[in-house]
This record gives structure tokens, C-alpha cells and sequence, in this order.
């Protein structure tokens, strides 16, 4: 068997065809992958069930079972966004600039893939469909990672995916997968043959990639998400949004962690709050004053927050709350303790609105909505490889464009910078 | 005074402020700083002088200190340079998607600074300039590391721009300086604070830098540039390309390093080359084939090149030159040995020039003129704060735009997600 080296090597190689194959292809490769996992639907469901058996046995939590089951309503749903995603415009070939630098000699900057992508996610087969086809869109070469709780059924996915994207007429290493834990180690040391690297999972794990490779990594280790409750603000509506933004999937990235509550309003409101957080199971680590004002009210489960407290993504049915005097003491304790992922204002002051989502330093800043929304498929983006909180390249839920680069091509008729420097010659810059 | 720390950490509070600022004021600071090193240009060629008696001193190689050198022609090259980014639009504030999610339910994605950006760059007075102002009509914050010979002039020029920057209305925090080497390995250490590194000058240096952070690094370590020469091309015009891209500025990132000749036309073709470049002194390294076709055509110096040359830049009057197939052999030597800056072929077949632009993994791909215009200015960004070689976020010579990122901003009217999740809503995704 080839090591990931070797992949990595010959998928480079590959990754020029692939850059420049026509959307027709990589659109029929689309077709293929949907018709091939649909006829072999009953294969993939006896795999996956073998993973449902050692999950069971080795008694993983149900939650977490949920995610690796690969059923007939998963099957429906990734076809769909196969569909999705071919009726999307070709995110390549697209001309960003187009400039004569001078007579006949003409610049474009023009969009193309990234190359070769390593993407190592977690225990989820819709994920790997999900993952393989956004690359293959965008052109790009995915050698991918999934999680060991589904080898099985990654294995057969991989398969049926990789030989309709062939046959469709895509090079052979258009995707790659690796198996064992192990192989992550290689794939980071490939700095030669691998453009980037894109790691979902926990933050340790993320923070671990990020720790040990040279190649580029675009992700999001913290999800530190705050909702700001202004002095001015719907309170009813206020309580529902944090409710779903902290319930609705509490284990997600953009699920909220702190609340800041503009002081003003904090006794009328904290209780009502706390009732509703109480009822939903929701406990609050609140600092002194947030304990003392919500008193008795929901008898919910309630602690005093510490300092490093801010600084924790809980993952879990809690909530840290504290009271800010003003729209500004809240930019600062997000852009101090949180981590640029997604951060929202409740208000109806649309001054205060628009000084909090231009000075918050976050890929998203919302208004008056939950936390929640913030998903490449909710934004339409068709399917996301995962969200960035970094701020070079891609940020905030990552699709298509977020796949993609750029190169200038630049057309002359036997130019050279001599006569440009002697002055002979000299550019007039004209955007066509 | 302010450790590197210290200094970085103001910056990420005042980054908020900067990116917030108008692009009225920061076009103001541009004018106030041409004006404050007009006012004091005798006092900026009095420090000068220093350098350059300094570097007289310690034998610094003629060709170097004219890069140190900061007189009335320099001086005027960096107002006009001022002059002309500021007439450059807004990078900032500009929408990129406008999307409805649902009824009330607005995305938007709007471009704005990274935030703080190193930067570390060679003795040049001028880039020193150019940098400070790019990153201010960009809106980032910028702590600046020139390099030491010209340290006396870096620091008049520094102060004279922060101090018209700060008067114009930009925060204290905008630009900072660090002075000696050793702040150079704080600066990296600085991850919590700076965004975005980007160091210019040599090979080690750049490697030293990506090598010993965690702060992204953009920029590029070589410079390998190739001239493929096609069968069916204008041989005259071939000749004086290649010898502009060697000869124009050989210390240049993007001057020329190996040549690929067409076997078909190489006999008739390397003698007249070989003159050439004997007229310029420039030495070919040569495989066996080359040097025997050469012959004493010339007279210059020749040598046998090894494989490990094709891997090597000279940014010396030396080129290598090799014989191809075809361009497809041509493409696969690059994109082996390249190291994606800036490839040309020079021909009058269309299709291959197409192929060659098409498959050549590189920032520049160019058809039928020299290496030597990849560069900011020469692409009509008004400047650049360097050359990027990576794929991930900018790509090729980096101006104003290079130094921007994006955020999403959502607009709701009290959405929650688990109304979508349910099915009680629905998103429809209208572009606006």
C-alpha cells in the first residue's frame, strides 16, 4: 500500500489535470457520485452498521452514535446537496481583474484551486460526502482523514466516490483517504505536496495541528460565542435567541458561552432569564452581582464565574453571564476573551448595532438573530468544510470560494521591463 | 520603553479603533505624512548620511548602498507614491455578497483590515514608506522592522509618519517600531496580537521567520523563475526577453533562473543565446546536450549544471538551461522544480500558451514577455509590501487588497435556528 507520502506526491502531480478540468466534468462527477452511492445504498447501510455494533459495544454515548449512523434519510440528504452543489456556478475561471498594463500587454487575475487539501474530520459519513464533493467542485485534490468510530462505512464511501469521480473522467488522485491515526502525522509532514490543511474536531486536536505542520491550516480551535443583551432591546425576544443559541445543539462551534447584559436592565431581567435558562436545564455561572440579582428566581442551578471562566467554550448546558456598563465594555470583552467566531447584539439602537459589528473583531457579527445561523448552509453556501476563525485567506463558514485561489496570467507581445525602466515605454494601467 | 509585547498588544486594542476609522482620515494622514517628510527633508538626508557613512565604513558593497541611499530623488518617489494610493479606492467597506436568508433575515459580507501586521524588510528607506502607508489606507495597524543599516533613517522617517498619522486623527497605536534584531524573535512570539507576518528578504531569512512562529507567514523564501522557449516563437525576441529577465535587476525575486529550450530548435537557437549573454557576462550552466550545442558560440563562461541547480536560486549573473520535449515536459519541470513566483513562455502557438498558463502551478504565469513585471507597481497597485509564493489568501505581488480580510455581518429581526431546524421556516437565499 502506498504511504501517505507517496499519495501526497502523486496527487500533486494529479492536481494540475484537476485544476484544469472543465466544470461539465467535475458536474458529471457529481451525477456519478449520486447514482453510484444510490445504487449501493444496501452496501453502504451493512457497513455502517458494523460501526453502529462497535459503537455499541464499546458504548459510545447515543448522542454521539446519532452522528455515525448513515441511514436512508442520510443518504436523501447528501444527495441533495450533491444536487445543491452542481447547480452552483463554477467557482473557477472566474476573471477578478482585467487589465492592460500598457498596449498589448495585458493582465488577469483569474480564480483557480488551492491544490492539494488534506481535511481530517470527525466521526460523521455525511461529512466525508459532504467534504469530497466541495472539493471536487473547486477543482482541488482531498486526501481525507475521517473518524475511526466509522471506518467501515468510510471505507465503502470512499470508494464509490473516488471510482464515480474517475470514471466521470477526473484524474486518479482527485481524492485520497487515510485510515489510521497514524497517518495524520505523515500527512502533516508534507509540507512539500500539501497546500492546506483543514482539521475539525476538538480544540485540543485542532490546536494540535496547528502546532505540528508547516503547512498552512484554516480552522477554528475556540468557539467562544457571546450574545450581548443592550439596555434597549425586545427582552422577550432577547431570551428566546439566547435559549436557542444555547440548546439548540449545545456541542456545536456557534452555540453561545458568555452573556453580557447591559447593566441597566440586569434586575428587571436577569430573573426572567434565569427562569427560562432553568427550565431549559441551563446552568448559569454568573459573577456576584448576576447570583445576588437573580436571587431565587427558576431555581436553576447556579455558581460564581472566575476569571479564566471567560476564556472557556463549555460545549455543555451552561452559561457564563456578566453585566457590562455599555455597548463598548462589551466590544472589549469579546475582542479580549473571545475567539472571532460569531458574536451577536440584541438591540434596538441601530447606532449601537453598527459600533458593535464594526469594531467586534469576528468572522460574524449578527444583529438582533442567534449565534446559530452562523453555517455554510445556512448561508447558502451549499455545504461548508468547516468554519474559520482565522483572518487570512477564508473566515467564518467555508465553502466553495474559500476553496479557491487566484493567479495572474499577464499577455504580451515580447515586453521586458528594460524600456519600462529607461523610460521607452510606460504603463497606463486601464481596467477593460 | 515598551517591549515588542507591550507595544503589539496596544496595537490589537487600537486595531478595532483603525479598522473603524474613515477612509477620509486615513487619505488624510497619507497627505499629512507626504507633507511632514517634505518639511523635514533636510533633517531626513542629514541621518541618512549617517547610514551611509556608517556602511562606508564597514565596506558595504557599492550596489547595496545605493539601496540605502534617501535623497531629493527618493524622496520624491514616495510622495508620488503617497499621492497615487490615496487616489486608489476604498479597499475597506466594500460589500462582497449581499444575501437574503429568509424574509428579514439579511447576510452580508463586507470587506476590512486584517488587524496588526508585522512587517520585516531590508535596509530600503523608501519600502519603509511605501509599507507604513499601505497598511494605513488599509486600515491595519503596522509594527515595522527595517533593516539595521539604515537605522538612523528609519528612525527620523518612522517618527515623522506616526506623528502625521496620529494627527490626522488615527489611534497612537497604528504604526510601531521595533529597532533591533532581537525584537525580531518577539515580534514572532507574539501570536496572541499580530495577525499576519510578512518578511522580506533572503531565502534563510524567510525560511527562519515561517519556521519560528505561529503567526501566519506571507511572503516567499525563493524566487525560481523560468523562461520556457516554445518551437514556433520570435527567436529575436526570445533572446531579448530572457536577457532582460536576467539582466534587468539579477538580485530581483522575479529575474530569471532556468531556461527551457524546445529540443527541436535548441541547435539553431543556443549558439545566438549563448552570445547574448556572453555580451552580458552571464555564465550558462548548462546540461551536457546545451554546452556541447553552445560550442565556443560566444565565448562566455559555461559549466555543466547539476540536478540540484534546477532547485537553486542564483539571483546572480548565472542562468541554468536545459532542453524540453514539449511544453508538457516543461510544465512538469517547473511545477517540479518552480517555486510558484512567476513562469513565462515565449511562443506564437496560442495552445500551448493557454496550456503552459493553464497547468504552470505559479502566482504569474505569463505568455511572451520578461519575469521581471511581477510587481505591485508595474500591476498598477500602487505599491506592494511584497510577493506572495503561498496559495492560502493573497497570491503574487500584494497591494491593498492583499491586506484586507472580510466579516460576515447578519441582520435579523429575532431569527432563532431552531425554527429552521423544525420546519416551521425556511430559507429561500435571494441575492440582493
Amino acid at each position: 500500500m502506498a504511504t501517505i507520502e507517496e499519495l501526497a506526491r502523486r496527487m500533486k502531480t494529479d492536481a494540475a489535470a484537476m485544476a484544469a478540468s472543465s466544470v461539465e466534468i467535475r458536474n458529471k462527477a457529481l451525477i456519478e457520485i449520486r447514482e453510484g452511492l444510490q445504487a449501493n445504498a444496501a452496501d453502504i447501510f451493512e457497513e455502517n452498521k458494523k460501526d453502529l455494533a462497535a459503537a455499541d459495544e464499546a458504548g459510545i454515548a447515543e448522542a454521539v452514535v446519532k452522528r455515525l449512523k448513515f441511514d436512508e434519510n442520510k443518504l436523501r440528504d447528501v444527495c441533495e446537496g450533491l444536487d445543491m452543489l452542481r447547480e452552483l456556478p463554477d467557482p473557477l475561471g472566474r476573471v477578478t481583474l482585467n487589465r492592460e498594463l500598457d498596449e498589448g500587454l495585458r493582465l488577469e487575475r483569474i480564480t483557480c484551486p488551492i491544490g492539494v487539501i488534506g481535511v481530517i474530520f470527525e466521526a460523521r459519513p455525511d461529512a466525508l460526502v459532504q467534504i469530497a464533493s466541495l472539493c471536487i467542485k473547486s477543482g482541488n485534490c482531498a486526501l481525507l482523514k475521517g473518524g475511526k468510530e466509522t471506518t467501515n462505512t468510510n471505507r465503502i464511501l470512499f470508494r464509490l466516490i473516488h471510482e464515480s469521480a474517475v470514471r466521470a473522467g477526473l484524474p486518479e488522485g482527485c481524492l485520497a483517504q487515510a485510515e489510521t491515526h497514524d497517518e495524520i502525522d505523515e500527512l502533516l509532514a508534507c509540507d512539500r505536496y500539501v497546500d492546506l490543511i483543514i482539521p475539525r474536531g476538538s480544540n485540543a486536536f485542532v490546536r494540535h495541528i496547528m502546532d505540528n505542520t508547516k503547512i498552512p491550516v484554516m480552522g477554528h480551535a475556540d468557539g467562544i460565542c457571546h450574545i450581548f443583551v443592550d439596555e434597549d432591546c425586545d427582552r422577550e425576544q432577547a431570551i428566546r435567541i439566547i435559549v436557542d443559541a444555547k440548546i439548540q445543539y449545545t456541542a456545536a462551534c456557534n452555540a453561545v458561552e458568555t452573556l453580557l447584559i447591559h447593566k441597566n436592565i440586569a434586575k428587571d431581567f436577569l430573573p426572567k432569564l434565569a427562569e427560562a435558562l432553568a427550565e431549559e436545564h441551563v446552568k448559569i455561572r454568573g459573577t456576584k452581582e448576576v447570583i445576588s440579582m437573580i436571587g431565587e428566581s427558576g431555581s436553576g442551578e447556579k455558581e460564581t464565574i472566575t476569571e479564566e471562566d471567560f476564556d472557556t467554550e463549555y460545549l455543555a448546558l451552561t452559561v457564563g453571564v456578566r453585566l457590562v456598563e455599555d455597548v463598548e465594555e462589551a466590544i472589549r470583552h469579546i475582542n479580549t476573551h473571545g475567539s472571532h467566531h460569531t458574536d451577536s447584539i440584541l438591540t434596538n439602537n441601530d447606532k449601537n448595532a453598527e459600533r458593535f459589528m464594526q469594531m467586534v473583531d469576528s468572522a460574524g457579527v449578527y444583529h438582533n438573530c442567534s449565534t446559530r445561523f452562523s453555517d455554510g448552509f445556512r448561508y447558502g453556501f451549499g455545504a461548508e468544510v468547516g468554519i474559520s476563525t482565522g483572518k487570512i485567506h477564508a473566515r467564518g463558514p467555508v465553502g466553495l470560494d474559500g476553496l479557491t485561489t487566484y493567479k495572474y496570467k499577464l499577455y504580451g507581445h515580447g515586453q521586458i521591463v528594460g524600456d519600462y525602466a529607461n523610460g521607452v515605454k510606460s504603463f497606463h494601467h486601464k481596467d477593460l
